[in-house]
């Protein structure tokens, strides 16, 4: 594959301190930073300052993990975050993730225009159907059925596209001289009823600069999919491997055909979690430190994925000879092949957990290069569109990353210089939409 | 009554251009800030420079009035509005309207405690239940029947206080030393099962410096009085005479005694809606050129105020010696007795209905003198606790009632020179409240 598309970057905001647990602890964070807004806004400019074509805010309603030692892992509440920073930046795309089940469409619906409005045409929604039963109680509710769920997000997405469409693009006049603030035949009630949700509109809100915010997915399975190639202009991906990532991007692709879509107007971004320092071991000891704590109580599930019983007596030694003889990758988990290649090297069992072998994305290990390489070799396999990069700690981690990275991509080709446009769905190349009917602007 | 407590002032913040219906089209104004936030902030900036108290956003989930001559009455939306406005401002408070019928308890407490946290303690929630049908049908519904919609009111509302102290005080180690970030002893579930809501929490956010948000109330009839009593701080009302505030804040009062509160815990607001010029002549000529356009179908109404048939072509004329002996204010709307009265002082039906006669609160004519002495008969008439100041323009209005009408104010000591305090809770004397449980902190 040429270097003639380039790859479409997002940054993941989570909890304001980063993507590793101990981030909240590390030298140079502020613990204090799970409640600033100030330190999300900064980390928003940072990433604008690097091109990024979005930050991605994953959510769901309520507190999740032991909050004993780690933080939680994402915002206080996205909106009003993605407002905060809608104010104190000028190009970068503002995706939320909300929940269809937990929701009302018109209450999305209207929080989500007036984000794009506020931010001039930058919002999008990861519209997903949240399936964790402490959430669920949250509502005094129990998680529905996946067929039930899907039902209600596609009425969901539906009627949000349809109010997102209830002002005609020029229905709001503005003429004062003739006295018309806007034409009403051209704000019109959308009466949808579904069987799970319904509205009639029209929305108090007018067209942004983009029309309508920009739908985007992560559900895996079926239904998952099929949602995200009905809607989807992004979908954030989970995926280990690039054969993994690829047959994920196919399966999109495939499902916006089959809704009558040209599949190029879905981009799939594969996550990456980058470990960088001016050496390979500088880079691993950053995540040894961030690792020093969770290390002990990680070991165990290590061994179980290379199926060996490991314990943390053994952490800073590497596998015996013995071990090696006997050591395979578990099918249960993606990440066991990667896992036993890194302990083939010789790596203790504490530096191993620092290769990021069982974190939520694949982490290039190294100096900055090596992370352009992971994403240059992922992209043009095919892998995916772009990537939502996940730092494990925001404070400088952003910096190392626009400051090393992203000069190595643009280099190499592989990452613009300059947002070409100002709106999110220019940044993604994502056709107009307004209402229910795409292309229809 | 002695001038030894000062007034509180709330500002009325609405659709981006002012409270009357022509504001939009107003010499100076910019018709397209109904999507600005930069003119809503600018607005706020402009009231925290008069020492205001609080902004009071009205809200319903929904469209209403004839756009085709006149604007929106409310914000496109009200968190994101406060969102932005709680960035570029240090000490006003913040209170949006949001409705218990159509929002999950769990999504309101989490949105306001965000804001409170992002506001370091500045917002209130005015917890409404909602009577439109219109809105109704927004969520595919219809409006329940009083009793039931008051019942989710307090469930809502008791969840959501709960859900707020659902993290007590020192919660939140951030002791980064020994690698605790909080005491999950001290974030606890809730497990609240109304009728009609429930919710099992913790909400996923630590406590704002006020603690929690303040409730306000906005409803009349026995159940809003008796929610009111119950949980709120502050008071949104609407009367025309001084008799009138004064019984409803009697009743509020009293409601506050019956649930075990002391009632001056409960602050209650009139509404007033100034007209301000140099002379007399300036203030009602700024009006009549803002009620052009709306003269002319408002005068039947006047006439059925006065107990006349009026019509249109007598819009600049005063009303005849003969209809002057038949006039009567009507029963029926509490405004006639003051229509009445300016209307036998001469004025032509477009003069009348320059004084406000018909508008949605008192309006005080004349220069700023005329408007603070308004204030002051109220307040000092025990009617109020202070008001929530509706500007008709905003552009040149509110800076015209901070360099104008405050300085008397000020002057006479009914009005602080300087916030005391930084959070809502300071600027009303709210006593602290954390969790369901008023009193403790
Ligand atoms: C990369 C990725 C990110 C996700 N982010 C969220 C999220 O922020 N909030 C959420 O509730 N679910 C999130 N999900 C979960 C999916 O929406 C979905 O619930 C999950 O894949 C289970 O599928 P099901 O809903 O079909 O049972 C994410 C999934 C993936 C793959
Ligand atoms: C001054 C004032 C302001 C109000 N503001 C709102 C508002 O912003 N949104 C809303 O839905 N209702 C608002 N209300 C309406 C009341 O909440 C309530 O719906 C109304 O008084 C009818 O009472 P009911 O709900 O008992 O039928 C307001 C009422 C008053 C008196």
């Amino acid at each position: 594959m040429s270097n003639d598309r380039t790859m479409i970057l997002g940054m993941h905001l989570g909890n304001g301190y980063g993507s590793q647990g101990a981030a909240w602890r590390f030298p140079g964070v502020d613990p204090a930073n799970y409640a600033s807004f100030d330190a999300q806004v900064r980390y928003a400019q940072a990433a604008e300052r690097g091109k990024f074509a979005f930050l991605f805010l994953p959510d769901f309603p309520g507190l999740q993990g032991d909050l004993a030692s780690e933080s939680p892992q994402i915002t206080l509440e996205p909106m009003l975050t993605l407002a905060a920073i809608a104010r104190e930046t000028a190009r970068i795309g503002l995706v939320a993730t909300g929940s269809t089940t937990f929701n009302e469409p018109f209450n999305i619906a209207r929080q989500f225009k007036a984000l794009d409005v506020m931010s001039h045409g930058r919002a999008g929604w990861n519209a997903v159907t949240t399936s964790d039963p402490g959430a669920a109680a949250n509502y005094g509710q129990t998680i529905a059925p996946r067929p039930e769920r899907y039902q209600r997000a596609h009425e969901t997405i539906q009627i949000a596209q349809a109010l997102w469409g209830s002002w005609q693009r020029d229905a709001w006049l503005q003429d004062t001289a003739a006295g018309r603030f806007a034409d009403p035949e051209k704000i019109q009630p959308i009466n949808l009823q579904g069987q799970h949700v319904a509205s009639r509109g029209p929305l108090p809100i007018p067209p942004s600069e983009q029309g309508q915010p920009v739908i985007f997915a992560a559900g895996g399975g079926d239904n998952g999919i099929e949602l995200a190639g009905r809607y989807a202009s992004g979908v954030i991906g989970a995926a280990f491997t690039i054969e993994d990532a690829r047959s994920q991007r196919a399966a999109v692709r495939d499902a916006a055909r089959r809704a009558g879509r040209d599949p190029d107007e879905v981009k799939f971004f594969a996550g990456v979690m980058p470990a960088i320092g001016p050496t390979k071991r500088a880079a691993l000891d950053r995540r040894v430190r961030l690792g020093e704590h969770s290390a002990p109580a990680r070991v165990s599930y290590l061994g179980s994925m290379l199926g060996l019983a490991l314990d943390a007596r053994q952490l800073d030694e590497p596998l015996s000879a013995s071990q090696l003889t006997i050591a395979r990758a578990s099918e249960f988990d993606p990440r066991s092949a990667r896992a036993l290649e890194v302990a083939r090297e010789g790596w203790t069992l504490r530096e191993i957990l620092a290769h990021g072998v069982i974190d939520y994305h694949p982490t290039p290990v190294g100096t900055a290069a090596v992370t352009a390489d992971h994403m240059q070799e992922w992209f043009e396999a095919g892998a995916c569109d772009g990537f939502w990069v996940s730092i494990d700690v925001n404070e400088d981690g952003i910096d190392t990353f626009v400051d090393e990275v992203m000069p190595i991509l643009q280099e190499r080709g592989l990452f613009h210089h300059d947002y070409e446009g100002s709106t999110l769905r220019d940044h993604l190349g994502a056709p107009a939409q307004y209402g229910l009917d795409p292309r229809v602007s």
